[in-house]
């Protein structure tokens, strides 16, 4: 929310971070449970300045009541939907609920819980903790207006071979040599972005937008890694980015932007010499693995009528 | 930068992240030696499409050029400088050097090196770490065309006292009860603009953002303390964090606008006990400190004609 | 390395930690690469005082020397081999070559790198990060004298029900109630030590240890979850580590001792009520997951003869 | 606590870990608030052997009823106490109250909140977080037999001169050159472990704990970095550590060892070039700081007759 207020301009958000609920559906007849664990973030744009400039809080709806909230509607989902689903719910009840909110933000992070396969059978209650995560955003305005954003967090992925960097810039600072064979590693942060620009429009079926989250995963793979037999040539994270981002629009009609960053972490060749003895000569095979520096490449590709 | 390729609307920037540097000054003559540890994030802007759409790097600045340059610029401050100096001088040279670089920004973190005090006397080559974190973030255009911000990170502080929470909204979703008796704790995150909106006009005097740093953060911490002697209330965190940003607005005429991220991190007060026996009843002595969930309480202020 | 000093009693061990390698390994005709990634960390116990007492270094294996000693090692492996058969082989070397060491300790963390699968293939050069972590450390004598542990860390699990926690002591300090449906989560760390007390009894079969690795990882899941269809019911942390413990022992011949931290992750029940309004009853569905306090549930079984 | 089991050797232990409390302490008449806030974990040796091998619970202690045990006792502490005083009675408490307890470890982190001077006067209730942690354990047994350590933890300091290391072994594997002038970067971790053996021993003098805590880190601080005026000239990390464990030593006669560990955290010296092209030459100026890998030196000095 914004305000003027002698002469300055103000704006201001309140809300509660790191939520963390955990539901349990138990299948009636069998099929076993189904369960999630979320930390949810909310945030309230809403008139209550006299807060700020006044110690009146009357118009302030305390965080510890956003909490409960949380707690209240996921008792009241009684079958198992995913966090776009309940972030909608939440931020849709915040602007509907209290009059001085006008937009609400709810961010949820879903814990990578994964049904266990046990001999190759799904365990009914057993769950055991994978690794990249699912993310969503509802931006939600009291007219029904939405933006709604899912996202995967710490996707880690590596190939050995079919990367090479070459025909860059070089100049007085460059020592980068120019190569065809390197290893290619990097932490995708993806977020996609869907058309459905009012809460009334999102589809109804039930689980839809976990389904989209694998789908996503997925040409995100395929398009990194390529085919299982000899894979395929990235000449740049910059072009296997803008390739995966453009599989993603092709693919998903309902997803009108998808924003990618994709680090490069570099994997160093290792040569060790003195002026008198060489200890070791890198041969493509061993490496020295880093977390810093690492490059930084980030690009959106959106439709044109619905840039993210 | 952004381009429009085939109907789609595409925008992308390029990096080096988390380069770390100490650079160390051995002063003639006595006084001593000086010493800053920063880590330095680079971002460029620059017409480079044809690495993403075509396999062509012609256009790419590698990032381990970057990295490098970090490290000549560096070497080249033969007098001790501010991180905000550096960044600038970072980004524009990137923006001056190469042709298709539209702008760039350079974000520093600066490790808290103190000098340390053995027996009252500053020590000649001694340092020990602190705690919170100056940061800047100088984003710098081919024109010359500057927006400079300055922050502070992980300022941690509590009171025992002082501070209060009532009359907030009440429904049927709120169990908080109200008070005129809690703990107040925050790990403040302030971030400023500097009204400096082009390089050239930027203040010559050595060392001039490590001192408006200092400035800034005791007006932080006075302002949220109040006097050593009595302290000062705090109706919400809301309340304190306004009368913050204004009392910096006010002491700083080349602050332009500032903003604080406040989490309301809760000390519960202790109580447990059972159906047929009190364990331990709260007296306004022992507290669960919780890390999560946080409220989280955010607002800028700023002048009328500059919005940050 | 124990030494006397003037009527003091001195311990002293200097090395490496974190030297983090990746060696790739590319098979000739097909079959794809293999790749590992370790953080190496290196102890040496060794005659080398006079660099503590008397500034002498003429003794000490600068750690930098270390270092390059893991990836002149990794560069000679020319075939696959398990982060055990590595750490072996590396504190085989410091207490053969270097006359003043009497003992080494080398352990490893391997970072969980998987051949990805894409439609259902596995790829020829595609990996992607998976969570639980092996790791190893071996202490190597100069005589050939060997202690040699695996384990697991890291692997998250929790099931929905088949938990209880009844029976236990109650007095003036207790509110748990007693339950017979509650979750059970938990991160277990497991160690291992094998039989083998000497270098040259060491198994020689390739990948031999990663084979047990995996088989007692899933000696642990099968334990900790039951059947796939209705599961075993655990009576409390405690019950459920000693099954597993046993179930090692009892599948393992060459494993002679185990140990299990198995932390109480709690995943509480969410009841929110006021003195006229009940928000939240709990009805085993909404779970607020923790992560500080935990319980620590920590214990050893060994064979008779073999304690670790 | 260890058993004999069907051939099998059994050891256990119980506790709960990261039990965070906070207590303030209102002075009367003026002088202020004190606080402090505090991660506590305990660890139970207790003849409990039923519930891991007979699904019956009657021996054991709920880790909820300790971390309730916590609150109580931190209520009942009706004047400011140190972390060492605090651990010891919570541990007696233990192996006091409950038979089947035979022993008991308490350690506890104090956060390091310090009271925050505002134009040069304390501050009546506020505090700022600072940087290195107070810890101790404490190790009772019922007996009234006590193990006392206390501790700094994160202590980080650097010297930007006056440090070395020539004349060590050299050989193949070696690459580092020699140097009288490097920067030295270490963080510090200390253990030192009290001479009173019973709980019937230990000083009584409110807060002697915390003033001993400061006192060693005073000698830590002096002798590391040496006269404010030139400093001190360090052959190595290990010379450097043991002058520190004997000035302890020396110093304080109820320290009866004292354990460092003290990483070597090295900032590497930044030389940047090509086969053409000197990018950068270092001249004792500009550093590339590190965190992985480090070198890691470790030692303990003790009274002869009491080892750690």
């Amino acid at each position: 929310m914004a305000n003027e207020l002698d002469g300055f301009h103000f704006e201001q958000n309140h809300g509660k971070a790191r939520v963390r609920v955990a539901r349990v559906w138990r299948a009636d007849g069998g099929g076993g449970h189904s369960m999630v664990e979320w930390s949810v973030n909310i945030t309230l744009f809403s008139d209550c300045i006299n807060a700020y400039v006044r110690d009146d809080n009357s118009d302030i709806v305390a965080t510890d009541t956003m909490k409960n909230t949380v707690y209240v509607k996921a008792k009241e989902c009684s079958q198992q939907l995913s966090a776009e689903e309940f972030a909608i719910l939440l931020a849709k009840h915040f602007t509907a609920f209290y009059p001085q909110v006008t937009s609400a933000i709810v961010k949820i992070v879903e814990k990578p819980w994964e049904r266990i396969n046990l001999n190759g059978q799904p365990h009914e209650h057993g769950f055991k903790l994978g690794n990249e995560k699912h993310t969503t955003e509802a931006v939600v305005k009291k007219s029904g207006g939405l933006k709604l954003t899912s996202g995967i967090a710490g996707l880690s992925v590596l190939k050995t071979t079919q990367s090479g960097f070459e025909g860059f810039v070089r100049d007085q600072y460059t020592a980068l040599p120019e190569t065809r064979e390197r290893m290619l590693a990097t932490e995708v942060t993806a977020i996609w972005r869907y058309s459905y620009d009012s809460i009334s429009k999102v589809p109804q079926k039930p689980l839809y937008f976990n389904e989209r989250y694998l789908d996503v995963k997925n040409v995100v793979l395929s398009t990194f890694f390529g085919p299982p037999k000899g894979g395929v040539y990235s000449a740049s994270v910059q072009s296997t980015l803008f390739q995966i981002e453009k599989a993603v629009l092709i693919r998903f009609p309902d997803i009108s932007s998808v924003q990618l960053k994709m680090p490069n972490i570099h994997f160093l060749p290792v040569n060790i010499s003195t002026k008198d003895n060489t200890i070791v000569k890198f041969n493509d095979d061993v490496f020295l693995p880093t977390d810093e520096p690492h490059g930084s490449i980030e690009a959106t590709l959106s439709r044109f009528w619905a840039r993210m």
